[in-house]
């Protein structure tokens, strides 16, 4: 089995070769942390998306309580903009705080520029044996803060009063609108919020394939809870969060969760956990955050009510409005919640389980890929690559293959693409040697197979490989569409 | 029935209400041409772009000829980025052509800007009975051109070697795939590619609601054919498109199609037509664009290819590489197509159906808005708003109501509501008269309601209740599931 770098390049070049995902802008040489996806992927990521938002939104039962739970409670989506207002960024903190500190080098020739805290594992550029430094030629400045978030200007002018942002997270766009859907939703606590988007961070140093990207999407969701009840729903959200990824096939110990130590929390967080992979593409022994689950306390609430005092740049005098009061950045507005029941008003704790959609993409990728060996037709072991993807991920979910091209098969079998088509994505093949066939389809992942022969005019039967085991059973074509349905487990 | 200014009101009104639009960023004062879905608009969106995307791709059957067409088609997805390569923008067209004619007023206190072919239909800030110039404090700039595109900077300088822009159409992304789609897809002309996704202009009179924003997104199919059958799909696919929005419920005389005359025509481009809605936002009369369908000829891919010869500011100097050679804009790269069978090798001619997602879900939302009458509980006539959503779009699929909060009930309609959420998004609710609940199901465009009462524990049966005509009748609850996915004729 291959493992590490050997299997870096193996899913990358299986990503390339069947269309998963391609460098962005490739024809014009790419562009660092950037990255398309083909045919394939985007298949294997609306399904990964669709799955987590049926599975957290529309499918999830409201009416009962999860067990050990106080109350059932309710979850609705929302899609709000990249752009936002830039106040939501002053308020939020990561106008101030959202930065890494860099160190350029001087050196004529060089003029590299080097994450502070990655000084250590990087390279000089002139001499590749020495970390930046370490060499004579070496003029390194001090660290100084580089803002992550990608600046734009809306309107017609370039100047402070235009500058936005485009969002580093989807968080914040749930946030301001607590309000808006407190009063439209019907909606009582405890309940989420859902968003599905993409995000934006100027990274410094995009590596590791889609890992590390500067435009990758979110599945974001905030629950809001009393005070008292958070530490329950922290751990809920935490375990539940954690099985959803096992049950999607991530289930080997390349996945871990990790709660944080008190001395990686933030100062308003009574509690943080990541769900963790082992990406062959980190350094050996590393594990790569595919989700945060953080209880946040009020933090965010009440940062967008009350926000801090504006500054001046030295941090000295505070900025005052036009009638002399202290500014500050927050919207001012009450984002409190009544409780009817209890006739209290608080501001509500947040949960938030904060997944990437393009690491849960690659890790599920890495997961699969399998190599095996399978008989061909006349019983002589051949390697082969399978992706072992979960039903409900497979961007296709069957192939329908004419044995031979002739005697009324690929009539046949163009009429059962059809008639399964009316429900999955289905592929139908019929180019090819029926083992190339099954080749291809287990490269890109399709959990079965369905050949029609010379027994499916005579005895209306067809026979459906399973991707994984090979092992191929005769079926019904009557019985076809509701046996592919108990098999696949999905829509 | 309400029309024009009233039903702008009406519907934007619904939109708050009932939470399916809400300004961006409104806590902090909202940001011009910028929105944000809620609960019930993202599943709204979200059932529209699946529609398009089962519709277009994934359900599309390709093994069989449109009627009267020489061939089957294929039809690919994919997702690119939001910020591609500078360089695509230069090659598109984008970097000299997408700008606005801009007018600015000089005049103390006013400032103002406007878009030079909307002058006369402006109104000056200082004198709002009059358009820009006509008033004596007026002082209006030559018009000046101003880039639509949306700049930003990749990674940690600000300088013009880092500039990029936030894609205005999501179309070039899928022509600078062409190569590596035609590498790993498997598919041969002709074929067409779909994206949905985000796009940004930076408008600078955004206005009419969601109908011009400044973030948006589209759904857009670039379709490759050989030249000489290019004018055969232009038709194909402009009639398609246009019977997609009549089948779902846009069958009013407020939706047309309408084909460009010569003189609105590119100079690549050998056909256009507009799918076009007479929003109600609109001036009266007016109709607005849903979706452009274009014959592009070979402008595109060439564009990409070859480009044009890079000139100095003034227009005059040719940009020399470091060969002396003449520099171009395109990727130099061949984006030819060989076709096997004839052994040709020629650049595709490519058909583009563009459409707007937000607009489509705009004009789905006021095609669907209708306000009637029914008879309450003692017959005396109600007047209710209903969205007429069409079942496929519709937020909310169906909503299960116990007629009473006792003796059961509730308990026997949440076992049904649970039945019917494995497979549709589904409300439950129990609170408020059953009247009232009917008519909020009605304003979120709910297709059917099914009510629990006591025939329902002593018979096994429920009512459900149309929507537009108020019918109900009693259902088997073991038919239950069959009988909705009949009426509803969605998964």
């Amino acid at each position: 089995m291959a493992t590490g770098r050997e299997l870096v390049e193996k899913v990358v070049s299986l990503c390339k070769r069947r269309g998963f995902i391609f460098p962005s802008s490739e024809i014009y040489g790419g562009l660092g942390g950037f990255w398309d996806y083909g045919p394939l992927g985007v298949e294997l990521k609306r399904n990964l998306k669709d799955a987590w938002w049926r599975d957290m939104v529309t499918g999830h039962d409201d009416t009962t309580a999860p067990a050990g739970l106080p109350s059932p409670y309710a979850m609705v989506g929302l899609d709000t903009t990249i752009i936002m207002h830039p106040q939501v960024w002053k308020a939020s903190g990561h106008y101030d705080l959202f930065h890494d500190l860099l160190v350029d080098c001087r050196a004529e020739g060089c003029k590299a520029r080097f994450r502070a805290d990655q000084l250590a594992s990087s390279r000089c550029p002139l001499k590749p044996s020495k970390t930046p430094g370490e060499h004579d030629a070496c003029d390194l400045t001090e660290p100084r803060e580089f803002n992550l978030m990608f600046k734009t200007y809306i309107g017609a002018l370039v100047d402070p009063e235009s500058e936005s942002y485009l969002r580093p997270e989807t968080a914040q766009g749930i946030f301001v609108n607590f309000k808006n859907v407190l009063a439209t939703a019907r909606v009582r606590l405890p309940f989420g919020i859902a968003q599905i988007g993409k995000s934006f961070r100027n990274e410094i140093t995009p590596r590791y394939f889609t890992f590390r990207s500067r435009e990758f999407e979110q599945m974001e969701i905030e629950f809001f809870c009393r005070p008292e009840e958070s530490d329950a729903w922290y751990t809920f959200w935490r375990d539940r969060r954690f099985a959803w990824y096992v049950a999607l096939g991530l289930d080997s110990d390349r996945l871990r969760l990790r709660d944080h130590g008190s001395d990686e929390l933030s100062h308003y967080s009574c509690g943080t956990a990541d769900i963790e992979y082992a990406f062959p593409f980190l350094p050996r022994g590393e594990f790569g955050e595919l989700e945060g689950i953080a209880h946040r306390g009020d933090f965010d609430l009440r940062s967008h009510m009350e926000g801090k005092l504006i500054r001046d740049d030295q941090g000295l005098a505070v900025e005052l409005d036009d009638r002399g009061r202290p500014r500050h950045s927050g919207s001012g507005k009450d984002l409190s919640y009544f409780d009817e029941e209890t006739q209290e008003r608080f501001i509500p704790h947040v949960i938030e389980p904060s997944a990437g959609a393009d690491r849960a993409a690659l890790a599920f990728l890495c997961e699969a890929y399998t190599e095996d060996n399978i008989p061909d037709e006349k019983g002589v072991p051949q390697p082969r690559v399978v992706l072992r993807l979960h039903p409900r991920l497979a961007p296709v979910k069957a192939a329908v293959l004419p044995l031979i091209r002739k005697e009324g098969l690929p009539e046949a079998a163009q009429e059962l693409y059809r008639q399964l088509k009316a429900q999955w994505n289905v592929a139908y093949d019929e180019k090819g040697s029926i083992g190339r066939r099954y080749r291809r389809q287990d490269e890109s992942g399709t959990p079965l197979c369905v050949t029609v022969d010379r027994e499916t005019l005579a005895a209306g039967t067809v026979t459906v490989r399973d991707r994984d085991s090979t092992t191929q059973i005769r079926v019904s074509t009557k019985e076809l569409t509701s046996y592919l349905a108990e098999r696949l487990g999905c829509y």
